[in-house]
């Protein structure tokens, strides 16, 4: 995991099949071990986990892809070395440790306390949350009983954030530029800040291209998550509009997208309404430049938009895709005759099974060759039998937060492919 | 309903029973021809409404508010006349009419839309909400479809507001000073914004000391809602720290209040966390000045701190009141011996009943006199029984929403009492 | 309320449109008083009722029905009577008191209590349900604190039964005689035990011809609920198949039809999965001969199946009608050219509000003339300008439960009509 | 597994921590494979599970179990056994295959299939619910369409009974006698059912003496789970009384029990209410004769009561244990001095995340040698620092259903232990 060889003026994701070069990944910690049964849905989480053991599968995805060459880059280290910048660590203590978070009465105390601990152990913190128990008796006052008394994440001097195990959603680098995302739950909205604080101080980072997107701002019904999000290639974006991506950030990002010339096409899959929370990733992903893994059940009542740059305000156009399947327009946006479906596997109840268990979830290593779950082997079985590559990771764990191996990696920097 | 008989700046409210002078409210209307049983639990209501019932039964408590003197100000004809002055109008529309809320494409024509319209159908679509469907053909563009597609309320373009109903929420009098809050449901943010324009732009409200609250910035987990917020008289406010109100709030408003020595002593009641949705008031309200109708299966449970001005940094002392009840820590600050308690009528089904009916949820008109909704008969009975003269409510539709007299007010002007 | 008008041999439900000559309903009474936010989902009601006013509205009710001519027949009544009937008090307390529903130890003092009561506080018990608390002191033992430390309906010594309110569901007369219906919840099975106590004793209606149906015998999926069952006329009976009125009773209710000669042909109207719940008079009941009023969200997706004698095992033929819409199949069985169809009245939102308040459920008193909740105006609207006689029955209450007038409402003695 | 070694007359459960001779379990399958994330809540599960993954790490229970000398019989095995003779396959099938279950016009069909299959095969669909598919083309008839228009459990024409792992409740082995006990969900009716089958027709199990129960009669509120059931040894019974276990099955069993002279004492542990799902066995178990591993947070709230033979009726004595902890009333009992207890392990996050992956769930082998799940590690280390030998499970599939190793077993001879 060394930082110096890709400098992040050359960072840049050009299509979802080519070979990953660099990606970012975050490692189960602390912030699962806060996860109970009676707080979990409030963290976003099905679930409770066993941490060792998620952390030890974990190690063993990261482990697989460094060994086929990907340089893996971990939240904590990067969070770690950014902490160890002073102005890094003001700028971000200065924005978290504030009345409206930590509470009047406990922020010297904390500021103080978070200012007395090593880099690594404030990063630990930040990702993993802060609770009232944590802060050492000398740092505390009266106002902790008023902490403890409180309900749910405000008991919290800093939140716990598990779901940066998913670091695909917070960023995405499209092509040359990335954005920073609004995310749709409150409960993960801090991630967003933690990672501008790694891209406007983290050497490999600073002077990265930002396409849209500030934790800093509000965003109101502009909410956008990576796990809908893919640059294809060809200067094509497919996004999900689902639950968590709006309408509102779609046609941003596009109008934004198109300003720089960085795309020409965004594809737009209306997702159904009865299963909003559904990342498109969830459903739909690339296993080859031609080929991908989808659950047909929502993917045949998906409704398809495009959006192209136009002259006029607001600089760009939209086309209703009416009844035309969503596979196709996309294959026609790459310049291929069609695309090779590789449907969610096994009978009605399998692929209903395996779709929850992020069987359709797939990241390519390279063009033929994913990662996957290793319990979806009715879906694993026709992925071979198409001739894909399949590289399993251990998903007893890692699974109960509903995200596999695409929901786990942001590529920072993958190669384009010819079609 | 004239505007000329109280200014602004002699606006205030010094109790919870002294005479009530000048109240908001806010009646029943399009917002709540919105609801339907499938986006109500979005909207935060239990239940749908008989529209036209729930406004005659609205326009009854008005008429006997009237008739007792109260002066009474409704929201849809504040924001009429907001909405008639021109800077006033440009300065709501440009918060709401962007990009993040109404979505790039559709712009043009919803402000176009929308600035066609008189003053009081535009106040009528501020807070009934502006669907899809209300946009003339002329004004549409391609992104409706896309708007069509979009899931719960990213279908509007602006999302309807029924909690408006609820005026006591969105703005608290605290003494001579009004709090603007930032309101905990994202569903509900918008309608402090409507609250600054008024207080802005509104004659009769401009020139109203604000201590605390500003719709244009983000508050994070600072949330404070008028239903836990009691200015209950001699120098005393009553906070109920709760799911929807919480001690980042608190903490900053008790200081705000202290600092210009507003008040000298705030009560926070400590909810407990397994009813945590529930406000003070759906517990606990006053009746006469040593009278309070309070439902005791919640209230036993509070956990009590007072906040005092200090001189040292943040303004502010803590004390924790340990075991002792709520009601004599209130008692004490007030100067009185005891509270007299009424506690929710019944055998332990009715009580149970009439909390959920918003029995305890009483609003006075001076003291000793209380509006209350019909339904709760045991708990009337109970109030009439101690010396009460209770005033009802029809109470079948507009209690559908969770929420009583009490919830439907926001006092302008009331009169302190002596202790 | 007279008995001696229709003997019970007489009985017979011909149609569901000609003229109502004898009804059954219940009052709202003790089992509602029951009713908390808490157990209110367990008891299967939605929201909790001001009693005293949905008697009130029911009283109404009643009074319209009898003012044209309706000879109602209400369940307390009926059952005060049965129990003034020693065999028949025994013969129910036999099959109430015993060790699986009220418990070792509570039996004798339970009975002796019971017994010590006239038959309408006896009758009142059976239906609202015995508390421990309602059990005197010199019947208890120690055994009591075992109740109240029991969770749900087991705290009770014998559980309140609120859906009786819904008399349509528990008995359906099916042309010349009746069916005992297994009911889908558990909370609901004891009130056909009470129907059978009143066939078998009570002087009106001993000598009833019972199709189908024992409340003393395990039915396991055969579930069976009037909500579902409409016998139109012509030898046909429309059944909803829902997830409360399953196949397993419905093709057993129509073999017994069949074989008795009582029906010749049952139209099944598969509901869509995702609305199990609903019955099918919450979306489509008869208002004239040929005019239907139906909720078209919901009936559009219905899949038809007819069932008709044969000569074979197991005596019934099944033909799918495939996409053959469910009101052409209907119209097509009465000989009609065509149902009219009146739709749910508003928009989006208010037809989806009004079919919730039960808009659709409509009872017809005679051809062109049927009882509705006045809440849903826009239907009521629509029926009216097809030509329909509309009497209103205030819902503010009693729609919390969400039934209307059909659903409180069992016919004993309704002429066929003509097609 | 042999069956040959102890015959069925010298089966008895005399202690929860004496040497287990004999020991029922079941195998993980098809019915897990008819588990879907829309399903499973209905079929009592909380997630899905990787099947084939379960069967292995249950395999690996069972040899462990095996190695140390404990017969290990499989209840697909033995329903197989059971299926090979005629008369009790007849048995079965008619009480299976009727109107009820399988809806007219598809009994003849799926009873004509049924007895086309071996044994192993019949047995597996028992379990494993046969669904419309699984019914061969030629055995079809019309009436499977209505099947499948079906909601729910009733599109099978057998359901699948996945809580068959969890043998533990579905009959308990108390000293010399076994109870067939009637199960709190609908769901889970039909495994007592099998469990008749092969008490009544197995030769191991021919003979055996049956305290309570029977599948083929209907039990009300009499409901009596194994989980909530501990024949502690010294004459003694644990009862937790719980949502699933109610007081009138526990008084009944106790009098039974009390009659027959096979205890004297049985200790009811009333569950605190608002966790009323849960068994006694998910918070308390044995590890050895005096030490006991249980959830402080739970079992700090029951409420105690004793039943005691008594010479009139009902047969028993209660005594209400007020405000005795449980722990100290079962000691007392039992003739010690206290009982050693190992609470939960970790801070207030892990124990409660541990209690629910089943950390309290623990079986012994013998005095002082336990089975727990390897995820627990905080309370297995607790354990193990108290001298317990922890033999761990592997956790990762089978604890999704939330039953560990006490609910998985249902010992049929286990050996007394001296107090």
């Amino acid at each position: 995991m060394t930082q110096d060889s890709t400098p992040a003026t050359s960072y840049g994701v050009h299509s979802e099949v080519g070979r990953l070069r660099k990606v970012l990944v975050c490692a189960p910690g602390l912030a699962h071990r806060r996860l109970t049964p009676s707080n979990a849905g409030e963290l976003l989480f099905d679930d409770v986990m066993w941490v060792e053991n998620a952390q030890r599968d974990h190690a063993d995805f990261v482990e697989k892809l460094t060994v086929r060459g990907v340089e893996v880059v971990e939240l904590h280290d990067l969070l770690t070395q950014t902490m160890a910048i002073d102005t890094a660590r003001n700028w971000l203590l200065d924005r978290k440790i504030v009345a409206n978070e930590v509470g009047l009465g406990l922020i010297d105390g904390t500021r103080a306390f978070l200012e007395s601990l090593d880099p690594r152990r404030l990063a630990e913190f930040l990702i993993g949350g802060l609770a009232t128990t944590d802060l050492p008796e000398d740092y505390r006052t009266g106002y902790i009983a008023l902490a403890r008394e409180s309900s749910g994440v405000r008991e919290y001097l800093m939140p716990p954030l598990p779901n940066t195990l998913y670091t695909r959603d917070t960023t995405c680098w499209l092509y040359g530029g990335v954005t920073l995302n609004p995310l749709y739950w409150p409960a993960r909205r801090d991630e967003t800040l933690l990672m501008k604080a790694i891209y406007r101080f983290h050497p490999d980072f600073v002077g990265s291209t930002i396409w849209w997107g500030d934790p800093e701002t509000e965003w109101g019904q502009s909410t956008f998550e990576g796990g809908d999000i893919m640059p294809v290639g060809n200067g094509v974006v497919l996004m999900g509009m689902s639950e968590r991506t709006s309408r509102q950030a779609i046609t941003q990002v596009a109008a934004a997208l198109f300003e720089r010339g960085a795309a020409e096409h965004v594809i737009v899959a209306g997702m159904p309404k009865l299963r909003a929370a559904m990342h498109l990733d969830t459903v739909f992903t690339f296993a080859d430049r031609d080929v991908v893994t989808l659950y047909p059940k929502i993917m045949e009542s998906v409704h398809t938009f495009s959006l192209r740059p136009s002259d006029k305000a607001p600089g760009l156009d939209i086309t209703d895709e009416g009844s035309t399947p969503f596979t196709e327009v996309v294959a026609r946006a790459l310049g291929l005759p069609a695309l090779r479906v590789i449907e969610t596997g096994g009978d009605v109840y399998a692929s209903e099974r395996q779709q929850w268990d992020s069987g359709n979830n797939a990241v390519a290593l390279e063009p033929g060759v994913v990662f996957t779950y290793d319990r979806n082997t009715q879906t694993n079985a026709l992925l071979r039998e198409a001739g894909i590559e399949v590289i399993t990771i251990v998903g007893a764990e890692l699974g109960r937060g509903r995200g596999g191996g695409h929901c786990m990696t942001c590529p920072l920097s993958r190669d384009p492919v010819q079609f």
